[in-house]
């Protein structure tokens, strides 16, 4: 393709509200125009690489038996009520009304819409397994869109959603979507980083989410520098370094030698700082007691201490019942810190918080500052493990200025729960080898769930057995976000000069830069690019009139794999020469005219046979 | 493809609102899915089809040298603000408000975001020609969506923009685009009608659409039994059959003869019915007048009777300016009927529509059924081209139970504009040949368009041209549905079984039925089924454990263009055969099982190309 043929106004300058290299470059090269905040125009350069990330997609989603399907991207409201997410999802869920006054929903995901499908096609369980999926447009009102395409508004996402009668059909499932990702990500060149995730929103429990390194990242990773562990700081375990007691018994005994509990004066000491400098001990001696209050708890808190009158509701027809509202008193080790998003999974909770100061004083009769877990019956205690290996510890002790020295865990207090809650940091140790772990920011590319009967429970979808009898399928969520894949291609690769693409996601294989259009120099640029496309190779021929530094720097640019420099002095003499140059390498060769097309297209395969093998 | 690892539900029965044969095959075949009114999901099969449509078209736009982009689907509320759309396009355009309260819409076109694309990037008249196109969703809020995909709300369309300096350059673009379209629906196997039609809404002047004949369809056309014309009734032209005069003098000179007019009684006498039995004379001796009343209208009325008064008002900063509100006297030959379409355009209005009772009192003078060109001065007469004609007329005379007779143009009125504005019918004569015209019901799959400057100056694009001098270019506006037009192809190619696919559009080539999927058979079916996939045919195998009679009625159903039947009958014997049967042939015929697949695949091979030829 000639490029006076196609539309690349490339730009020497940006906005300054492009802070990051990706959207730099896809405005700069002329991949994308900002429509408004958040909503991007994709221009030719930039949709032919988006149109192949799409094929790649395509092709291993097809490759693992997921059937394609479109559903529409304004969806009936009526769908998200009966799943409940009208209500929670929030303002980020684009709600409309149209002329008759009915809801409808611009979908940021889709798991209603192909649960409905399939709710009205099953009926046995000779249909399932049944793997679905679309690539198609999504729209989240983002607040503060920002970063060009990797978080925009409206963006395009490759969807899955698989429909099981058991746990190893759905594993079985879940680990082809693992694999497919894995060649994805390997087929567009892209380092992904695939961590063990919570599962966040969408429910359930078994997920994966595969993650780029990046500076401007929403997550932080745990990272393991011995082994390939790896894991979202969200749900990061790590090796104890402590030695729990292997029951409570266990725990009473190791308290024999622990003198009984004592109630100390602690004047005007509050925090855990102060309280050390005064007892002259560390932190680790210390047991952190905080206040949380929890949304939505479905877990059941009939027999919790304090909740006798707590009532459930049942927001939705086919909804679990929740507590609304619930508070708890969280235990931890001193010296750590207490990982919300482990909290709300323990619990069941849409939501955790820490508690207001005015339900702090409530609960533990004291002010902000003296909360313990040793005489506490007002809330339930969740305790973190540390907690168990704690037998001669300090409390708060329910009152002001007053902490309790020498307290013991199964002694002295008995949590109602005890679990893992804790924020794993740099530092801890790996849970799978035992070695030093890390941190680094990353972005979610993908990420693949297991949802359990979330949805197909709660919009009563079901089969019949070999036997007749009716069950609820459990189900699987699995996407890909096209545009930030794209972005964090560019992200990963290039240089001051511009994009260097992986050659199966670049817009073109090569780029010819005739130093000018004319005379001979036009036979043999017109011969090669003929000689190439007959090939099967993709190229943009700079036919601008246009000086060759310029060229230069718009093929550096838009970030073609190789270059191919047709000019007056190489050609002249017995063997007419051409230059070629790959993108993001120093030097340039010579090829003889006569067999540059081949050579060249012979690299072309070889580099795209590497990335796609 | 095995039939057991796809996922084609298909129906026996189809639910009561599909009513036409398109819809109730689609739901049957298992291509789409109703997620609510006018809202269907695609599943695999259809998605086939619909993908090979898709690439169709693609491959033709790109063949002309448009370039493929792709803005949003939610596009900023400002863009249809600045082009006058917002306010003008009424309730099918969905409007959404964000969590930020800005105005967004859910694109039904996108005439908006392609110019606002090229506003910011437009500098020199060396950047035109500019041919974009979008595939993308689309939004209309239809009131009343029916048919299945072929009036829904959400929809898919290719929509092309060009930009040019001149109208020669315009010119050249309608005319590849009109090829294109003649191309896509070749390929596709549809007899499409190009039509000339009225520009509706859209504005601009110069348009051509393509449509297909349909029971259902919305539009009127005008076909002539000898040549190729074809024409939307609301812009349908006939040879006249009358003889204008050459000019008013002429119109005066042949009014020579004619007594003087005359005014007479005529009680009781209001419609021409009524007149020609009064007066014992035909309908086409009378002048028919009636009041309309024409909403933003864009002609110049400075100089127009009665319309001193009026005043112009602009709406948006750079649209043109309007009367909001006009009034007229339409006059035409007794036996014809006023096309409000041709009419509007000739005003340069937005709407027309026939005055109200206490309008027409107020404006003529009389009650309804009394308006006469002759002596009218409160409002312009605009006269249809037959009225010239009329030497010695019968017309109302502006006063109860009073007619004139002996009217005549030129003689005793003078309209202020004549111009067509018949509604051409059955049994009138071809503008082109004078062959006989006769109806057809049509629905347009596309619309080429030439927009002139509507959305260029409305919002503000321009260029430079070689003298340094700005410029706003002209723009042309060319769409396809893609939806409809697999809608259409089904109810062009089906039978009382099921689809008739043509080959190029079809989910798949070939479906093989093995009898019985087991041994021998077995052997045979995936070794044909093996060479096929080898040869690049599309196959379905289906492997169901189902009676043969349930595989072929499904067979037929979904309308794969050839069924290879493998049977343990045929394969018996020293040379065993196979059955092969086109969809919609009647007769089978046997091939030798060795030569099977290479035979069939080479029907395939001629298929596709005399479609693509």
């Amino acid at each position: 393709m000639k490029f006076s043929e196609t539309f690349i106004p490339t730009l020497r300058e940006v906005p300054g509200d492009a802070v990051i290299v990706s959207h730099r470059l896809m405005l700069r090269a002329a991949m994308i125009r900002k429509l408004s905040n958040g909503l991007f125009a994709y221009l030719p350069l930039g949709l032919r690489s988006f149109r192949k990330v799409e094929s790649i997609i395509r092709e291993e989603m097809d490759a693992i038996g997921s059937l394609e399907i479109k559903p529409t991207v304004v969806v009936p409201g009526e769908l998200w009520k009966e799943s409940g997410r009208w209500e929670s999802m929030g303002e980020a869920l684009l709600r409309v009304k149209n002329r008759l006054d009915s809801d409808f929903v611009v979908s940021p995901t889709a798991e209603e819409a192909f649960t409905a499908i399939v709710r009205d096609e099953l009926s046995s369980y000779r249909q399932l397994p049944l793997s679905l999926y679309q690539i198609n447009t999504k729209y989240r009102d983002e607040v503060r869109p920002r970063y060009g395409v990797m978080r925009g508004r409206e963006f395009v996402m490759k969807d899955a959603y698989s429909f099981h009668t058991d746990d190893a059909s759905q594993d079985e499932t879940y680990r082809k979507m693992g694999r497919a990702y894995r060649r994805i990500f390997k087929r567009c060149g892209l380092t992904a980083i695939p961590v063990r995730a919570d599962s966040g929103a969408m429910g359930g429990t078994g997920s994966e989410e595969f993650m780029v390194e990046s500076e401007i990242g929403d997550n932080t990773l745990i990272l393991c520098k011995a082994c390939d562990y790896a894991a979202n700081v969200e749900k990061a375990a790590c090796k104890p370094d402590f030695t729990a007691p292997a029951s409570i018994d266990a725990a009473k005994a190791a308290a024999g030698s622990t003198p009984a509990v004592e109630k100390i004066d602690t004047p005007h000491v509050r925090t855990i700082e102060e309280l050390c400098a005064f007892l002259k001990t560390g932190a680790t001696q210390f047991i952190k007691t905080l206040i949380y209050k929890a949304v939505n708890v479905e877990m059941d808190l009939s027999a919790a201490p304090g909740c006798t009158k707590l009532k459930q509701y049942q927001f939705t027809p086919n909804a679990s019942p929740v507590y609304p509202e619930a508070f708890f008193a969280v235990a931890i080790r001193g010296d750590l810190d207490v990982n919300e998003v482990k909290l709300a999974a323990a619990l069941k909770a849409a939501e955790v918080m820490l508690a207001a100061d005015t339900d702090v004083e409530r609960i533990t009769g004291a002010p902000v500052g003296f909360a313990g877990p040793v005489g506490l019956s007002t809330v339930p205690v969740i305790a973190d493990e540390t907690v168990t290996a704690m037998s001669d510890a300090v409390a708060g002790a329910l009152a002001k200025d007053l902490h309790y020295t020498h307290a013991a865990y199964g002694r002295d207090f008995n949590p109602w729960l005890v679990t893992d809650i804790r924020t794993v940091v740099a530092g801890d140790r790996c849970p799978v080898c035992g070695g030093d772990l890390y941190e680094k920011k990353g972005n979610e590319l993908g990420h693949i769930f297991k949802l359990g009967n979330k949805y197909t429970k709660s919009m009563r979808v079901s089969y019949l057995d070999e036997n007749g009898k009716s069950h609820t399928p459990i189900m699987g969520s699995y996407g890909i976000g096209l545009d930030r894949t794209l972005a964090s291609a560019i992200e990963e690769y290039h240089d001051d000069q511009g994009i260097i693409w992986p050659i199966t996601i670049a817009p073109f294989h090569v780029i010819i830069v005739p130093i000018k259009y004319d005379g001979a120099v036009k036979a043999a640029t017109d011969s090669i690019a003929a000689a190439l496309e007959k090939k099967g190779v993709e190229v943009l021929l700079d036919d601008r009139n246009e000086r060759p530094g310029v060229k230069f720097n718009d093929a550096d640019l838009i970030g073609i794999p190789y270059r191919l420099v047709v000019g007056d002095k190489n050609l002249a003499g017995d063997s007419p020469k051409v230059e070629i140059k790959r993108r993001g390498e120093k030097d340039s060769r010579l090829a003889e005219l006569s067999n540059a097309a081949e050579e060249l297209a012979a690299s072309v395969y070889a580099d795209l046979a590497e990335l796609n093998r």
